[in-house]
This record gives C-alpha cells, sequence and structure tokens, in this order.
C-alpha cells in the first residue's frame, strides 16, 4: 500500500507451524480478531448449542485488486459469506478463514485486511471463531486469498430457496446494480471517472432480519454477486421452473455506473455486486417489504423490479426504456475475473 | 497425470458464474460429492438441527506435489479437517469447500482429486455440502488449493483442549511419525527408496470415537500435523504449562522413513503426519487406551511415548536410545514447506 522500503513480508517459514507462524498468529491474527472462541487455540472452536437448524455456506475469495474503494480483500470475505448465511434467511453467526498467503507479501498489508475483516465481522455481529494460514513460493499464488465460511441458524418456520418461486410474485433488489464490479474494473484498470464509483460490499444480515420479521413467508433470498442480477434471476427461473419479467426502468442504477458500463460495453445486469439481494415474495407483501427496505441503510433505493410468470421455457424477460422486450441471459463464460 | 494432449483444461470461465461454471459444478462436483444437502443448490446448505455443543475448524491445502503417494490433496483435505473437528472429541458431520483453481488444470486431473474427495467423506462418513470454485490466471496459482472447514457435534460432558493436561498423565500415539512429509519430499524430489513410503493420511474420527467410548476423560487429542510430533508436544506444554519426557525408543518410526530422514538431515520428530493423533490421559486409562487403539487399524502401533511432568519452564525432553536427556524444541521456520 505504501511506498516504504524494506518492509516486513511474508516469508515460507510463516506457514512452517513453528514460532513464526505462531508470532504471526498472534500479532495479526488474534490482535484485531480476537474473541472468546478464536482464543480457545485448540484445532477448532468448541461452540456453543444452536438453537435451531444450520445453514453452512462457504466462499473463497480471489479478488484482484486486493484493496479497492468501498472495501478491501478482509471486508470482502466477510460480507460475502456472511451474505451466503443470511440469503438461506438464517443469522449468520460464526466465520472459519483459512488464509493462503504468498511469500513476500508485506505484513503490514496483510495486516490492514485482517483489520477489516475484524471490523467487518464486528459490524456484522459474527465471530471469526477458527483458522488456518498457509504460506506459497513467491509466483504460486497472489498475495492473500481468503475462504471464509459461515455457520448459521434458521428459525423454525421459514423456507427460503432458490426453488420456491411462484408465478404472480414480485421481485424486489434492495438498491443499485452492478457499484461492486464496475468498482474494482475501474481500479484495475486505473480508470477515472468524475464522480468516484464505490464498491457496494455489505453485510445484509441485518436488512434480511428486519424484512423476515415484516414477511416470514419470504420464498426467495438471494446476492447476485458473479455474472450478476441476470445470472441470478436464470437460476432461481431454473430450478423454480418459472419464467420472470422485469422493467429496465425498474432497476437502480447509478449514473456513474451506467456511463462506465457503456463506455467499456459492459451490460449493467451482468456485473457482480457485493451488498444486493433479490427477494421474491408474495404479491401482496410486497409494499411492506418495501417500506421495511426503505428504512434500512442498506435498503433505501430498494425497488420492485417485476414479477414471476408462468414461462415452461423458464426465461427471464426484460421490458426495456424503449417499451420493446428482450431476453436476459445468463453469459456462458467471464466477462469479469476475480470480481470476488 | 497421463501423457495425453489436447486434453479439456480449466478457464477462467469456469470460476465466472455463469454457464460454463455451473457445467463443472453439475459435472465433476455433483457427480462426485453428491448428498441431499449438496444437491439443494442454495448459496449455502440447509443442515438439520445438531443435538449438542457444535465444533467448527477449518484447514487451507496447498500440498505440492497434488498426486502422492497414499493420497492426493482431494483426500487430504477431507481427512485434515475431519481429523481436527476429531481432535476436539467432536463427531465431523458436514464439510464445506472451496476450491482455488489455476487457468490452465487439466480437468481431468481435477475429477481425480473430487473423486478421491468423495471417497475419503464416504469412508469417514462426513458430507460435504456446500463449495466454492474460483479461478485464477496461470501462474497466479498452482494447480489447486483447497480450503476445507468441518463442522461436528460434541457430546456433553467432554473437555478436551491442549489446555488440558497435568503431570503425571500418559501421552499416547496411535503409530508411526514422519510418513506423510518424507512420502511427500520422496514424491517431490524423485527420491527412490527400497521401500516407498507412504503417507499415512486418514481420518482418524472413527479412531477418536472408539478412545472416547473407552476413556471419556482423556484430556487431550491432536494431530501432528506442519511441525510435527516436536511442534505439537511443544504447544500442548505451553498451553498447559507444563513439561513433558518422552522415550525415543517408544517412538514407532518405519525404518524406511528413518533411513530416509538420515539421509536427508531431517529429524522425524519435525515432521508433518496426517493419519497421527497424539493422545494425553490419566495414567490409569493408558493400558486400555492402548488395547483400543491397538483393536483398530489406524492403532495397531500405538505406544506410550512417555508422560507429563511439572514444569515450570513446559520443556519438552527425550530420553534418547543412548541413555542421554535432550530437549525437543519447535522449529522457528520451516523445514518442508507445503506438505499439507
Amino acid at each position: 500500500m505504501t511506498g516504504k522500503t524494506n518492509k516486513a513480508c511474508i516469508e515460507m517459514a510463516h506457514g512452517g507451524g513453528g514460532r513464526t507462524m505462531d508470532r504471526l498468529i498472534t500479532d495479526i491474527f488474534r490482535k484485531h480478531l480476537d474473541n472468546e472462541y478464536l482464543s480457545q487455540a485448540n484445532d477448532g472452536a468448541l461452540l456453543p448449542k444452536a438453537s435451531g437448524r444450520l445453514v453452512m455456506a462457504t466462499d473463497g475469495h480471489v479478488i484482484s485488486p486486493l484493496f479497492f474503494p468501498g472495501g478491501n480483500i478482509g471486508s470482502l470475505a466477510i460480507h460475502g459469506t456472511v451474505n451466503d448465511v443470511a440469503m438461506m434467511g438464517a443469522t449468520p453467526l460464526y466465520i472459519s478463514a483459512s488464509f493462503i498467503l504468498e511469500e513476500g507479501f508485506p505484513l503490514e498489508d496483510l495486516e490492514e485486511i485482517v483489520r477489516s475483516m475484524g471490523d467487518a465481522a464486528r459490524q456484522a455481529n459474527v465471530s471469526v471463531v477458527t483458522g488456518d494460514t498457509k504460506v506459497v513460493e513467491k509466483g504460486k499464488g497472489d498475495g492473500v486469498f481468503i475462504s471464509t465460511t459461515g455457520v448459521g441458524v434458521i428459525e423454525d418456520g421459514l423456507a427460503i430457496g432458490g426453488d420456491k418461486a411462484v408465478p404472480g410474485q414480485a421481485i424486489l433488489i434492495n438498491g443499485t446494480v452492478g457499484d461492486h464490479g464496475v468498482a474494482i474494473l475501474s481500479k484495475r484498470e486505473n480508470l477515472e471517472f468524475e464522480t468516484e464509483i464505490v464498491s457496494d460490499s455489505a453485510a445484509l444480515n441485518g436488512l434480511v432480519s428486519d424484512m423476515l420479521a415484516a414477511a416470514p413467508s419470504i420464498s426467495v433470498l438471494r446476492d447476485p454477486t458473479r455474472g450478476g442480477l441476470a445470472a441470478t434471476l436464470n437460476e432461481i427461473a431454473g430450478q423454480s421452473g418459472v419464467g420472470m419479467l422485469i422493467e429496465e426502468e425498474k432497476i437502480p442504477l447509478k449514473p456513474a455506473v451506467s456511463g462506465a458500463c457503456e463506455l467499456l460495453g459492459l451490460d449493467p445486469l451482468n456485473i457482480a455486486n457485493e451488498g444486493k439481494l433479490v427477494c421474491i415474495c408474495n404479491a401482496e407483501d410486497a409494499d411492506k417489504l418495501l417500506s421495511v427496505m426503505h428504512a434500512h441503510p442498506l435498503g433505501k433505493e430498494a425497488s420492485m423490479i417485476g414479477a414471476v410468470t408462468q414461462d415452461p421455457n423458464k426465461m427471464v424477460r426484460m421490458t426495456t426504456m424503449f417499451g420493446g422486450t428482450r431476453m436476459i441471459d445468463w453469459l456462458a463464460g467471464e466477462q469479469l475475473p476475480r470480481i470476488c
């Protein structure tokens, strides 16, 4: 991050299981992530009994660059996994973190990343309870990769899943699309826009909790990360055996993101988000949910973007600004590699 | 693995969240790991209520080479995490797996790795319930890294931890030391020995379950992986504030491993194991536990290697074959990088 010379770096010994690794764990990991479980210092964490059904989700994070407007790989690794657990309707409780570090990576940058993880975990009300660190030789990794796994509990009575959408239901989103992907791309390509585009990376469990309190019958929650809104809607349509019709003008989009996408030839519907959720609910709950979302800092720009339709071909279609309708497909391949 | 040309390889699109990635998940991951939880196909897995306190452990696997005598990174990733959960005295139930794949890695090798994971999971009676796949550009990774996280449950009444050893207790091990590290090193350096040295990589949860049934009062269980037996005993001595005195002649060691270590200038006590456990128990339970261990396929060569002592300096000492006593320190740094 800084131009200092001779700064301390990760060495192979930091992954060796000996004293050097022990110091790294104490000086960086315990310092910023500490909690009663992590400090047990055993092979794993001993946790209390859980009160409900369990939910478990995992995410590898390989984002490049590691630091970006709105966050870094550390905060992202917490947000991504907290959100995956929350999208099941569960309350995320515990996070494990596996670090794969490249020899030569500055310790100062690692500490900044771990500090952000600690802050993000505290804000999301989860604890990093156990971890692991491995070191690979220079040229066999890329700075830092972090795989996080989250465990949460889900209350009885909730039944949320990608296969639960039915025709007639409403499709909601909590805010603007494409912010994360465009922020990463701008940083990567050194693009400068008039307005800085900042990642939306955030933990959505608080918002989800408010939404479920208002409408426990929500059918689907999913965060449109890799592949963007287009991939997420197509996944759900496929799992539920339904179609969808969305309206372009209802999809929140920042002018700066829209401009950047036009410039770069990208479709904002294919671009990753890290603080967004799609919610599919009964039509009669839509207004109530929108008010709850609008009252939350992460849902101020929430919008009903369309409806679930009956369609044996499971197509996602969009009414465009010009009044026509086009099919929204997911991409076969990769538009923006290493976006998360 | 094979010399075939033009074989299909991992492309950046395999990590893109689109159709190509979807095919990879279906054709390789679901095919070999399938179970009722993985097939839910949501952002995470919805699991039943757990009957006891939870245990959570995580391990990143960056072993090189990926394929070695006695296993590959896939089986190792299951064994390593199952063992971490089992060392808490818990029954491992669920595993998550995060794959970081390097562009250009042969799909055929990936399938072999995932097949081994599936076999290892079934043998250890655990399910891989959720996963994630990321792809990094050629030269930014090293084939395959796998981070696995395990969740298990622990019965009431058990109190196992590295801080629970007390003077007078017995120190047991379930078999020979150094096999895994020497097997990896031999393969890496293309060394040929008269007898092939095979990794001891194995899931220890079955053995632990038998041991706990016989002696629920076991104080410490730990698997001597990175840093070997020396690091593990020193860790426990430090956590419990005790000393240890072990006897060199009681430590099981394969002649081939001993010979290889001599040749390579390595101390087998510093070398990683992947199917070994250290057990610290009340002296009066030692014989009973040794019989239980001897009756299990993974404990045939179990041995009582020493005792916990009172020592304010928390030193681990060893009576050598020649009758002297030497201090067993853990290494400051790294003897064998990327051993697990």
